[in-house]
């Protein structure tokens, strides 16, 4: 008898607030394997805020998730059985394997990177988080869209989240003149302070974000690294210094809304101030991953960057660990652990 | 007697749409001039739509003009009087000096830049469009700020104002493969297309904007220089290549609203198709304005840019002409004759 397996799957669009009901439960046989390809049980699943951009039908840097498809995720997993060359038996790979606890993968290099062998002696969390696509966004968004200058004055939304919590800390690395971070409780304000280093907290859900920025940056931003959009971006705009940049990262407090919501009513401080603002995607730079995540691993070996992750337990958990990024609930990089290597 | 001066002052700050009965109409006597000061007689007065945002008491690149003050404008006067060796009686000059018959200047440089002459053989209403701000705005926006090059695909918003058929006829001849303005009403599209050499029009009064962008542009716009904001840059984002930029020079559609409008709501495109946004201000280049000059003078003694005035006529009709640029009356620079030169 085949091992079963057990997958989450898209049964619905969201409407406005993605829903654990969007998502249903199957179990199927795992295939047999042919000649090429590996056999991967999943051990760590990640989120992102990003992947409920992927369940919209609508046009964007990667196609939608498919009604009836397996939910795509990345993850890091154990080969189980491997017909290809490169890969054996108990070696640990990353991918993106998607909501599922097995899945039947091509040895090669696929469209969406195929899989990866995760480097010896590094934790699984960390290559779904600082030392993976979160951490590479945080490079590159803050050193090659944002270009952080040393002597920078340099503002973080979203700070105590996986990205953010790297971006600002990089900025602080190279030099910035002051790092203060944007986030929801003062929890996650304290460990931005006094765990991350950065200079200073904002609490969005208890403080005037506005008046705090002006009081912690009277001269302005001269960087705004955002993950958040909305009504921080808006007092944001208020808070940039002439000639300041803003990397736009990603917009969490609008991927819900039913209707997109309104866009930044200070929208015209870009020219008053002079703005440049820069969107990006991690793919573009994608061909330098390699000396970033040297330097990543450097500097969380020396302790220049710290990192979070929030471990929940059990895939009957996948939809509702997810639902956690929306509701602010995760501190650092979200993460479900549905199995343990063997 | 001394001669009487009349002038426009500002009476109060506007609530939503500017009023001519915003601005009162003032006599004083022409003061008498003391060493190293000018008497000019204004003889045309230009507008534009950033004085829109002059009236407003909020911070800005600029302080606002006050209460009871004459009204901040450029314009092209005739000396009457002089006590500044660098100016002789019967001389043109241009500078900020406001909508008013006279105005006592210094000769020397001031913090609005003093007094220009107006090179000879010149008229005095290019020198207050395509070969003054105007005319530099464009230069600088779509050479250094948008850096348009060669192939490009080109969106031009306000296409058929002062600034917007200037940059469009800019972008053309530095080689883009294809040049679209949007402007309202079938006289300026016809404009755009017949007289100023631009690929196609989009009338925004009887089209729909996005979806004539997307069958103009159907690779999307690599360039977008934008001098309207509001409904037509939200449609312009869903408009944009990947890696497209944006240069924000203005933002029209908003500067009369009672309370900010709200954003674009599509602001997040700048994300998903990695845009560049950049505003800027005319003044962050006025050093490097000599060469602009020469250029913007050679291509259009060349006829490579066209350029049309809409004059008004009479000193009684300054606010209600101020009024022309938000009601979309004027094709090209608005200008007022208020007298002739001597």
């Amino acid at each position: 008898m085949s091992q079963m397996n057990g997958q989450w799957r898209l049964r619905s669009r969201p409407v406005g607030m993605v829903q654990e009901s969007d998502f249903e439960y199957v179990e199927e046989p795992v295939p047999s394997l042919e000649a090429g390809q590996v056999l991967v049980r999943n051990l760590y699943l990640a989120f992102e805020p990003a992947m409920r951009g992927w369940l919209d039908d609508v046009p964007s840097y990667i196609p939608p998730v498919g009604i009836g498809e397996v939910m795509r995720a990345s993850s890091v997993g154990q080969v189980v059985e491997s017909r290809h060359e490169a890969f054996g038996k108990g070696e640990l790979v990353s991918g993106m394997l998607g909501w599922q606890q097995y899945v039947v993968a091509s040895g090669d290099p696929g469209p969406m990177g195929g899989l990866s062998k995760v480097p010896a002696g590094i934790p699984p969390a960390k290559v779904l988080s600082v030392l993976g696509g979160t951490g590479l966004t945080a490079y590159f968004g803050m050193l090659r869209v944002g270009q952080v200058q040393e002597g920078d004055a340099v503002l973080v939304s979203g700070a105590a989240g996986a990205t953010g919590s790297v971006a600002a800390q990089i900025a602080r690395l190279k030099g910035a003149s002051k790092v203060v971070g944007i986030a929801g409780g003062p929890e996650k304000c304290a460990w931005l302070t006094e765990k991350a280093g950065l200079d200073a907290a904002i609490d969005y859900k208890g403080e005037d974000v506005g008046r705090r920025i002006r009081e912690e940056l009277p001269k302005g931003a001269d960087l705004f690294f955002d993950n958040v959009g909305g009504a921080i971006l808006d007092a944001a705009l208020l808070g940039m210094a002439q000639n300041g940049r803003i990397v736009m990262c990603g917009g969490i407090s609008g991927y819900n809304a039913k209707e997109l919501p309104p866009g930044p009513r200070n929208i015209m401080q870009i020219v008053i101030r002079r703005l440049t603002v820069r969107g990006f995607i991690l793919f573009d730079f994608i061909a330098e991953a390699g000396q970033a995540l040297r330097d990543l691993s450097q500097w969380s070996a020396e302790g220049g960057i710290v990192s979070e992750e929030d471990i929940q337990e059990g895939f009957e958990n996948t939809p509702k660990t997810f639902l956690r990024l929306f509701q602010g609930k995760n501190l650092g990089k979200q993460l479900l652990r549905i199995a343990e290597p063997e």
